[in-house]
């Protein structure tokens, strides 16, 4: 796919869209997203929500996927993992993902998520994932 | 932690709110949740994002090592896995967690994600992870 | 794969021959193994290396997916998690495994090691992975 | 920890030392290893076993963090997840492991591991899991 057919997947997927995920890069197997935070991202203890980074990781990790595939094709998360490193508290979630094996129906992926605080850029988790390259009538 | 201090955790947490995810019940490292699926928490296919699975299958996995840690600890994701098993498309998300191994300091979690379609339960996703447990001032 | 075919890959695996890990009993997406703990299954404190359990969690779960496919398949890991839940120190390790869905190309599967001492087994570690099917000419 | 330290962990685990994994360099938060590859290390269809890579994708990240311990302590895997990328098949494998977190008492840590086949080394698999810090008295 290429950057518009990326972008489109960023616009027709409401649950990004209403997250405020947005698409900043894409191509060769990467992609980078920006998100900033607000107050509906959190969990209890004022911290941006795990399932939030889960979610950016996890969708830019898709897109990255999804600059390597034909347009007859859409991808699915088969599986991830991802590491919190620490509490995130910030401005902006910023996200890296890049292909490390292109397989033809399964591609392994990984995800960096960053926390801007302070004008500083902090890790605060990483994902490592398995997602399936799917024909557009059989999913 | 007792049940009502759980459902403050889901009160208190804005992006579980806003996701529209329900405390069933919990105690004794259990808990369960419900979640009436809407247009938004759909990806670019028309499938639940794996992004609120795994928010859903995060958060109860939480709350569940929750109801077995004292009030003055806070629990936070250290990591999980999930295996998104097939595409979910349907009325309602509910999902039931559980401590596999209750440590002081680390607990190890599980938690399944089914789909309720046409009065049919069908298991759609599956969560190993960790949580850590810390003192409320030292997150 | 029936209770024959599944032996030999328990035979002809040169790995687990040498680590002596043993069929206990496979069918119907299920697989169960014994290891009779000795001092070359050890880690420099003294307790069973993480990686003799991950290789029986694997191989086992390996083997439950094996009951499900054809003979001119093979079954490949693609990726695996385990939580290793506490130090296994002990006699013997059990292992049961299952396929929780069973897909045609990826087999989502778990397993479960026990730890045998002074004849209890408690749980040590807990595995949740993907098998791939794969033909016989073409992995 | 030290590089003599190190080195004697990688004696004195029997199973590291059956397997033949030795240890190139070690050293602020990363560590190498190396193995030649044997038949006893393969699986049935005559690839490297899943779990050797795992083992020494494991025993390499443990390594690594304990390049950032004092000699009071332990490190145990507190879980990890591996991602098998393709069939290995060759003459050795090199792996190298980075420590991506330093906590106190938890550390993240990545490894990958490398195929070595007619002088071209091929990234077979990765890990990305946890390390526990633990006082060697109270494992």
């Amino acid at each position: 796919m290429n950057i518009e057919e990326i972008r489109r997947i960023f616009q027709n997927a409401p649950f990004i869209s209403a997250l405020g995920i947005d698409l900043v890069s894409a191509g060769d197997g990467e992609c980078a997203t920006k998100l900033t935070i607000g107050s509906r991202h959190l969990q209890q203890d004022g911290f941006v929500h795990a399932g939030v980074q889960s979610t950016m990781a996890d969708h830019t990790a898709g897109a990255a996927a999804g600059t390597l595939t034909g347009s007859g094709d859409i991808v699915l998360t088969a599986e991830f993992k991802i590491n919190l490193l620490r509490p995130a508290r910030g401005e902006a979630l910023l996200c890296r993902a890049r292909v490390i094996n292109p397989g033809r129906k399964l591609m392994v992926v990984e995800s960096e998520v960053y926390c801007l605080a302070d004008s500083t850029e902090t890790l605060v988790s990483k994902l490592l994932g398995t997602m399936a390259v799917v024909p557009l009538r059989d999913p």
